[in-house]
């Protein structure tokens, strides 16, 4: 049995009696950002523990891609540090591929090129997943081996294992929920504090929470990669990322807090896909929720993912989304598993069955009525309500209330309109007509008020 | 290809053009109450898109042990009802036993005989397993049969699977949470209504919540069960439920939701197992939690279970604790997982970690201070606080607050005194003091004030 060379908990390590040593399993690392580096660090700090636990699975790092060999603190090791990719998926002592490169190109053919040469692989690349994710899983399920995608949804949070594996026998009616970490750490910040989004996003950008380039997280693409993923899990079939409606919060100003908490709410952005007779309906979209409910209970970072059942009812899985000790773990996860299927000489079937191929799921809108919540933002002057009010009664829509507070600059005057349940097409066709009006400033900020799906 | 007799959404439905039909994998179910009847109505109602799902297993209901044949839904399928357990753990026909008759005596035979016949075992039974369970996986291991114990533990809830599998990388620092829908069903209707104990609890008792023998739930034991089984899977040793310190919820009373309220908290029953440098803490009892922490938020017949790793940080899983269709669900998912290992030829490893051989936890009694609630009922006299804060001062301690309003019972009279942070010895010395003057009713109410283990 290999010694244990670093470990804190003593109660953890006994190596068990009843078992003897086993296979070791190697691990190659293509990438070494936040993601690549927690793993290789957990891996190493509780190869002893793992080791233990799984009644003598040494599971080690073999070699790892980076491009300098600059600072790397577990080459104690004996890791290999190749500077071409390539060396690490082709070696003979590496049995499972860790992609932690990110991006779609690059990443794409190193999982392929892992997946030809006969490697197993675990990755937590969402964007990869959701854009060629048939394509891969179609390669390793023809090459019997399996894709690890635990970590490309939820960091920590089991939900890829909840959906594939605990629901397996049950019909999924929706999964939903908190998504992106960067979004709700910037909503929450402006909901405790009353700031501005472009000094909330500041902020997220200071406390290491959003990127300099922030587009991929606000604009709401990360969140419907991971939707998309979800989906497929889900219900069975494609959801492509370009063809689910995506708004970010990028529109969501210090008012619409305010307004949101009279009406005893709070913004959450929420990715969402619905099980319905006419098909399945997704989106990413900023939704108001009341401030009791479980979503608006989600602050900061965290993630939160709602799976509603037929017969298990509704789950919620609550976490940290982001981060390298949880997106670390996830990854690690799936290795784990992974090398247990190989010490028994067996292959390890891909869990996620939800990427067997089986075309493309039958997209369609919302046909819910739900209540709704505009925001306008006009250039004050006599008649505007009237107006908009016969726009929306002309689609036979019944007003619920008109919140307009006294408010300094008349010529951008927000003020807020909410809608009795009505379905999505419905509510657009209205709000088309008001966002014609002249006296427009912006487009109207369009909310779903609705704090669960399927509610 | 099996026909489905029964489907409700085709998009489930339509089978798989990539992947021919497979084997047949025949499930034997012994006792037909709750679990069993929703077990195998979920399974028969659900096989077509189970097979469409994983590629081609036909998973079918061949025999089922019950007392009568009257009422039995399912017959027209041709499954053999069997009177005697024994005919179906025996029977060529069953290649997984689903034990579902609940209890410790025949249902321990029951599973020890179907491993002997080589057959897969799942199980929902929680005082089984916490008593049983290392026995019943020894045997289980010895034969290379698997056994799924998902459902033992916070009905649908996919949390065996959370801590085996999810965090098989990580370092487990706590796992706690509401594992009795009954008592915190009761607990939040004594919250929202000001009912006394004894009412809630027939309330419950009306809504088919808790039993007309209500012990089991109400005195903690079923948490008592459920933590054992969870501090094993997540600390990999033995935990016996007779060892762990267990306080039910029957001295709550109206008034202790009215002072907790006065501390902007309310109560739970929590189940909590916590690692230490010292040992490993494990407890059932009520806590004092935070209004606003997740733990409050729990309500009704639900669960919530708190997951905090090292890495990972602290997860929540919450859903339905209990019912048929939670638990049928968590029961199935076993199913299904062991039948894909089954299709393959494989033997189905025990991914329940934990519940390999490793001898018992180090059981401590948690050395971390917290603040303390303590509700003393007294026939009034001067003098009363005075003694009491006296005996608390003996020991060191500082009083937080003394929260005593009108009451019109002075022969009765309940008061408050919450602690500074404190260990769990030191207060309990001042209670046995307290315990012992002249003037008390009844014993000392005491919680712990933490609304999460670690914190």
């Amino acid at each position: 049995m290999r010694p244990t060379e670093l470990h804190a908990d003593l109660s953890l390590e006994q190596p068990s009696e009843a078992e003897p040593a086993k296979k070791q399993v190697r691990v190659g690392i293509v990438g070494y950002g936040t993601v690549g580096r927690a793993a290789a660090e957990i891996l190493t700090l509780n190869a002893g523990a793992i080791e233990s636990r799984t009644g003598g699975i040494s599971l080690r790092v073999t070699r790892l891609c980076r491009k300098t060999a600059d600072g790397f603190e577990i080459g104690s090791n004996g890791v290999a540090i190749e500077p071409d990719w390539r060396a690490v998926v082709a070696a003979d002592d590496v049995d499972i591929v860790v992609e932690a490169i990110g991006g779609t190109d690059i990443a794409f053919d190193v999982v392929r090129t892992a997946l030809a040469n006969g490697k197993a692989v675990v990755t937590a690349n969402k964007a990869l997943i959701a854009r060629y994710g048939e394509e891969l899983f179609a390669l390793a399920n023809t090459r019997q081996l399996p894709i690890g995608i635990e970590a490309t949804v939820g960091g920590g949070i089991p939900i890829v294992r909840a959906i594939s594996n605990a629901l397996s026998a049950d019909r999924i009616q929706a999964v939903y929920g908190i998504v992106n970490g960067t979004c709700n750490f910037i909503l929450t910040k402006m909901e405790s504090s009353g700031a501005e989004f472009s000094d909330a996003l500041a902020g997220a950008q200071a406390a290491g929470y959003a990127e300099a380039d922030p587009g991929l997280d606000i604009d709401g693409f990360d969140a419907r990669d991971k939707i998309s993923i979800l989906a497929r899990l889900a219900f069975h079939g494609a959801a492509p990322p370009a063809k689910i409606p995506t708004t970010g919060i990028r529109q969501i100003t210090a008012i619409d807090f305010h307004y949101a908490g009279r009406l005893d709410s709070t913004i959450r952005l929420v990715a969402s896909a619905e099980s319905a007779a006419e098909g399945i309906s997704i989106s990413v979209r900023p939704w108001l929720v009341r401030r009791d409910s479980m979503l608006a209970k989600v602050d900061g970072p965290n993630n939160a993912i709602f799976l509603a059942g037929e017969k298990a009812g509704t789950q919620m899985f609550y976490g940290q989304g982001a981060g390298g000790g949880a997106t670390g773990t996830a990854v690690l996860s799936d290795v784990v598993q992974i090398a247990r299927h190989l010490e028994q000489g067996q292959h390890a079937p891909n869990a996620q069955l939800g990427f067997q191929h089986r075309g493309p799921l039958p997209l369609c809108e919302s046909s819910r009525p739900v209540p709704w919540y505009l925001r306008l933002t006009v250039r004050d002057h006599p008649g505007i309500l009237a107006q908009a009010a016969q726009a929306i009664a002309r689609e036979g829509i019944n007003i619920d209330s008109v919140i307009q507070e006294p408010y300094k600059a008349k010529e951008k005057l927000p003020f807020v309109i909410t809608l009795e349940p009505v379905r999505e097409g419905v509510v657009q066709r209205a709000v088309k007509a008001i966002n014609e009006m002249e006296w427009m400033i912006e487009p109207v900020l369009v909310m779903p008020m609705i704090s669960a799906a399927g509610e």
